[in-house]
C-alpha cells in the first residue's frame, strides 16, 4: 500500500480528476434519445444520477439514495481501460471482468489510499449487486437504454437484432431493484413490440 | 399548481428523464482535456459530481456533500432552453438570467409538483451561492475549466483572449467555496502564465 505524502495529496486527486476525463470518450452501443450520435459513458452516468433522484421513490424503503448516486457516478470508470461491453454479448461479458479489475486497480489507485478504497468499494458493490442500493442502481442502468430505444424506434435493439425475450431478461434485473420500475419496463417492451420496434422472440 | 394524478406520476417522471437527455447536446466553450472536441453540459455535470466526491475534504467542515452532488447534477439543466453562457461575457450573463428562469419553469415543471420544487430549489440554491454547499459547488464549477485549460495549453483561455487577471476573479469565487482549492487554482494560473498559456493582464 503506497501512502501519498500530504503535500502530494491534492495534486494526486487532481491527477485522478484529469484521468477520468477520458470517460467522455468511451462510447456506448446506444445513441442519444434523438438518435443523433452514440452516447458516451460520462453523460450516461450523469443521466443515471438524475434518474436516481427522480425515480428514488420506487426504491425499496430505507435505500440510501445518496449512495446510489455515488455508485452510479463511479460505476463505468473502469471502462476507460476496459471499454464498453454490449450486455447481450455473453462471451464478451465474461472476458470483460478480468480487464475491469485491472482497470480498477490502475485508475482508483491514482487516488490517496483511503479514497482508492472508497471508490473501488462503490464499484465492487455495484458489480456484486448484493445491497438494495446496488440492485436499484443496476435497475436504473438497465432501464436507461430501454427508455432511449423506446423513444428512438427501437434504436440499438433493431441495429443489433435483439429480441423482446432477451430484453425481458433485463427487465427481471430491473424488477429485482425496483418492482414498480420493472413493471414500467415490461410495459415499454410490450409497447415497443406492438409498434414493431422489437421482435417478439 | 397542477397535481399529477397517481397513475400519471411515473410517466411524467419518465418524460422529464427523456427531456433532459437534451443536455447532452448543449456544448460548452471549453474542450475535453485532450482538446479533441467541445465538452457538453451532461458530461461536465458528471465530472463535477466526481470532483465533489474526490475534493470533498476541502469543503468547509459540516458541508453536506451529497447535497453538493445533487446540486451539481441539476445546475446546468436550464441550459437545455437557455444555452451556455461564456463566463467572461458580462452582458450575456445578465440577459441569460431571465431565460434561465423561464427554462426552469418549463423543464422542472414537467415533474410532479413536489419534485419540481425540490429540483428547482437545488438550482436556485446553486445560483444564489448563499449556502456552504452552493459556494463549494460553484467553486468546483469554476475549477473544472481551469484544470482543463491548464492541461490543454491554455485551451479556451487562448482561443477567447482571456487574461490571468480575469481568471483570478474566478479564483476568488473558488476561494469563497474552498480556501484550499482557491490556493490550488491560483497556482494553476501562475503555472499557466509561466508556460505562456495565459497572458498576465
Amino acid at each position: 500500500m503506497t501512502t501519498v505524502p500530504d503535500k502530494e495529496r491534492l495534486p494526486a486527486q487532481a491527477g485522478f480528476v484529469v484521468e477520468i476525463d477520458k470517460l467522455k470518450r468511451v462510447l456506448r452501443r446506444n445513441t442519444l434519445m434523438d438518435g443523433s450520435r452514440r452516447e458516451n459513458d460520462a453523460e450516461h452516468s450523469w443521466h443515471l444520477g438524475m434518474m436516481a433522484m427522480v425515480f428514488g421513490e420506487y426504491a425499496p424503503e430505507g435505500t440510501d439514495l445518496d449512495r446510489v448516486i455515488a455508485m452510479l457516478l463511479v460505476h463505468d470508470i473502469v471502462e476507460i481501460d476496459a471499454g464498453d461491453t454490449f450486455i447481450y454479448d455473453t462471451l464478451a461479458v465474461e472476458l470483460q471482468e478480468k480487464a475491469e479489475r485491472a482497470a480498477a486497480d490502475r485508475i482508483f489507485g491514482l487516488l490517496p489510499a483511503g479514497q482508492t478504497a472508497t471508490l473501488r468499494g462503490l464499484w465492487e458493490e455495484f458489480e456484486e449487486r448484493r445491497t438494495p442500493e446496488a440492485r436499484f442502481a443496476k435497475a436504473l442502468d438497465r432501464l436507461a437504454p430501454m427508455l432511449a430505444n423506446h423513444h428512438n424506434e427501437g434504436g440499438s435493439w433493431v441495429r443489433h437484432g435483439v429480441t423482446a425475450r432477451q430484453v425481458m431478461e433485463k427487465v427481471q434485473i430491473i424488477r429485482e431493484g425496483s418492482p414498480a420500475l420493472g413493471d414500467y419496463a415490461a410495459e415499454l417492451v410490450r409497447l415497443s413490440v406492438a409498434r414493431g420496434h422489437l421482435t417478439p422472440a
